[in-house]
């Protein structure tokens, strides 16, 4: 194999979604839904098939797709997109992620980063030769330390890559949070790209704003969605990078070698759902609030106290007082012990201590599977 | 945008598919079919959507496809597969295309490769940093030339980059061109990368071998292809990598950041078609003979004498004797003169000046399409 995947793993989600087939365990690790999405997008999927949208969609994605996608952006924050420049739909925001990096990072390039990162992030970075430069959100409250941020940058550092709402922390950053990356990114001349994907999934009072919304950014930041978790088609793989043409374009010149296009009959259907359902997400962030509630709770209960998060579909406990001696071999005995599969977030913390006993629990599953898995580790206690 | 892709237009189907659109031209451009896969296939994937195949598909690729890939490689080739490592499900063949030189080829490594070239290798060979070594494939019999193969082999060669049937020229690589290019991978211990994505058009009595059956060569051969040209889904964007573990588990490795997954309510759907449509290729293959014919036919009736190709979806032309600079002045001016777009082979030619004046056509469209698009030739004439 080729070194620039040296020191990489297979990805965690698979294995411990793997485990969990095997044992038999609840799934509480992987992220998405065991409730689909919208009924009328699966029919409008449908249709698709029937009415011949079978073969190549554009790569830069099909016009009623890009069209809901601006209009979406208009709608939520009343950011304007021409769709024909400025709006490019991808496999999913990891394509997404895959396809910025390597359209934008050269080798040397360093890239501010919030660990813990997503996996795909460490492992994009590295293949595109850029050095990561750390800004750790810490247990309990995973904050943005904007001292931290402020020391990352160096006169290498070219693009900020942000999350959030952040997996798998669960923070929403906040106006302030976001003012300080703004600042750091304009003094910097730094280009954002923002994973977005959780928009929606916010909790109580807490509120997405995308950094691009603020002043000076929009030319600077390239946004990544997905329908996958706000409309629960994560097995679809359709998302999008909108913002300033120069960057969609990279973001475009890019994934046309990585895939060319994908998901032809599905992207109407995408479009369907943005459009027609409009208001499926808010809807779904009431209902996995109320789980997020009863996971968090019955965790406590469990002696496994967690954070209550602002956003996104997970909560992540402190496991140091039960004596393991890290979250990974908490969660590799956790299928065996209780049944219940949760995901370490030790990995997702290479570049300091802070994760070494943190584990992540997914809440976007339904009542009787979450009380399922609570059930099974107050008995495994 | 980074530096990697210095120097990589847009993907040319892009652009010449955009001006057919653009001028109301005949597309005898892009490469896909006016008429759908066979209709239990949609009718499958309608039922996948619905009976909830709408989250993540493991990586690799759903079981029952892997063994439906496993089964087709068994039941045409005689390959026997483990559908469990030898198996990964790719976003069609230019994901497998991509996946396979992110993860195998390090910068420097030289990779053979048949010129003119699809254009998504030249990219992803340049992104992966390696290097081309050109063997080319001359008008008007586009044959491998064996000691031209030969002496593009040096020490840092480690790759050969095959495909066959062969796209734009329509070659079918026969027995003594397959032997040569095994023997010349095993001499200098090559891993052979094969994209057969035309496995099953061939015509006449052309038979398409995968390299990987010849002695010696099952263990250094990854195989590329995908059900968008031999079940005429183009657009469903689902492929596979199979050989030995170690080559599929490096795709995997590297396509894991690149989508994750795709397509997960297709994957059952293209289960079927390899399943219980097994014989449409075929059927397929002959109807397109047909379809051949009537465009090299008509082709030299205006003038455009067309080579007779042994596969795939395409011919070509070579335009020299209309006076025309190139193929590029050529296939611009097309669409005006003619009302018809086709695709200028010079720019798959980067290494050498033998497609300067080549021209491609396809005959994937109906009969009545490609007679409009010849009657319009003529009468342009
Ligand atoms: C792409 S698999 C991982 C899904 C996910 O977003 C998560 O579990 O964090
Ligand atoms: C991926 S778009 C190009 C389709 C194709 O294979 C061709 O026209 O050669």
């Amino acid at each position: 194999p080729a070194h620039r995947l040296d020191g990489i793993p297979p990805t965690i989600f698979t294995q411990m979604s793997a485990l969990a087939v095997r044992t038999g365990a609840v799934n509480l690790g992987q992220g998405f839904p065991d409730v689909d999405g919208p009924a009328s997008a699966l029919a409008r999927a449908a249709r698709a098939l029937e009415e011949g949208a079978n073969q190549y969609a554009p790569g830069i994605g099909v016009p009623a797709l890009r069209r809901a996608v601006a209009e979406h952006q208009r709608r939520h924050y009343g950011i304007d997109l021409d769709p024909d420049t400025q709006v490019c739909v991808t496999t999913g925001a990891t394509e997404g992620i895959a396809a910025a990096l390597l359209g934008l990072v050269d080798p040397g390039d360093e890239v501010v980063v919030l660990e813990p990162y997503y996996d795909s992030y460490v492992a994009m970075i590295q293949v595109a030769g850029g050095v990561r430069r750390p800004v750790t959100l810490r247990a309990p409250d995973f904050r943005l330390d904007v001292a931290e941020l402020r020391a990352a940058v160096t006169p290498r550092t070219r693009f900020v890559l942000l999350n959030s709402p952040h997996n798998p922390t669960g923070t929403v950053l906040g106006a302030a949070e976001l003012q300080a990356v703004a600042d750091v990114a304009i003094e910097h001349d730094l280009v954002v790209i923002t994973d977005e994907v959780y928009e929606h999934l916010v909790f109580d009072d807490h509120v997405h704003r995308p950094i691009s919304t603020l002043p000076g950014m929009a030319e600077r930041t390239l946004s990544l969605s997905s329908v996958g978790k706000s409309w629960s088609f994560t097995g679809w793989k359709v998302g999008w990078a909108t913002g300033p043409a120069y960057l969609v374009e990279a973001v475009l010149n890019a994934k046309q070698w990585l895939t060319f296009t994908s998901g032809s009959p599905l992207q109407p259907a995408v479009a369907h759902a943005l459009d027609a359902e409009a208001g499926f997400p808010l809807q779904l962030a009431r209902d996995l609030q109320a789980r997020r509630d009863l996971l968090c709770e019955g965790l406590a209960a469990a002696g496994l106290p967690a954070r209550v998060p602002e956003g996104t579909y997970f909560t992540s406990v402190d496991v140091a007082h039960l004596g393991w001696a890290d979250s990974t071999a908490f969660c590799r005995a956790l299928p065996e012990r209780a049944g219940v599969v949760a995901i370490p977030l030790r990995g997702f913390y290479p570049d300091s201590d802070a994760g070494k006993h943190l584990v992540r629990f997914a809440f976007c599953k339904t009542v009787p599977v979450i009380e399922d898995g609570l059930a099974r580790l107050v008995r495994a206690d």
